[in-house]
């Protein structure tokens, strides 16, 4: 994970590669939490994060959001009580662009400094 | 709408009261974009607020949470680019307490103030 989280965005355009499947599974091995979430629109990566409550998670929300913002990759959020629902993908290639998985990387590293 | 947002939350337990349909219908026509969303668990105000950046969006949803922790009352929120879904319910009575249609008011006025 380390590797990743020591990685940025680049811009991802329509066309842009989607990480081959073999290397999703090799790199998701080391995401604690991800899954990939398979539609017939898109495929994600997906993640749920527990908190002691609603405020916990909206500051993580914050964390996220500001991450988003750095990068200009930008994440749907689902904030419940005591739960973050995450999901990164790439709509311009409709699945899972290497961004996706840095920015899954940073978030785990965003939550564990909570 | 103003009378709604001139109310406060109270405490909702199990065995509160549902607000009865007929009412629901009322009170709904002065939320304006609001809608119930009925499943088998439960039933739910929604509305989707659209903005023009996941930041400004963001700042809304924190605005969200603030009400939130001041009613006691906490919303499920989806924060996607430009766009914010908002859901109200009463989860220990499965359903719509005067609560929802207070807080979805009040978070039409939040809206309103950006």
């Amino acid at each position: 994970m380390s590797n990743l989280t020591n990685q940025t965005c680049e811009a991802c355009e329509i066309g842009a590669p989607l990480v081959p499947e073999g290397d999703q599974a090799k790199l998701l091995k080391g995401l604690e939490g991800w899954e990939i979430e398979n539609t017939t629109a898109t495929s994600k990566l997906v993640n749920k994060y527990k908190f002691l409550s609603y405020k916990e998670a909206s500051t993580f929300v914050n964390l996220i959001v500001d991450l988003a913002e750095s990068e200009d990759h930008h994440p749907k959020i689902t904030l419940e009580w005591g739960l973050v629902h995450l999901e990164w993908w790439s709509h311009k290639i409709k699945g899972l662009h290497m961004n996706d998985f840095i920015c899954a990387a940073k978030s785990n590293k965003l939550f564990q400094s909570l």
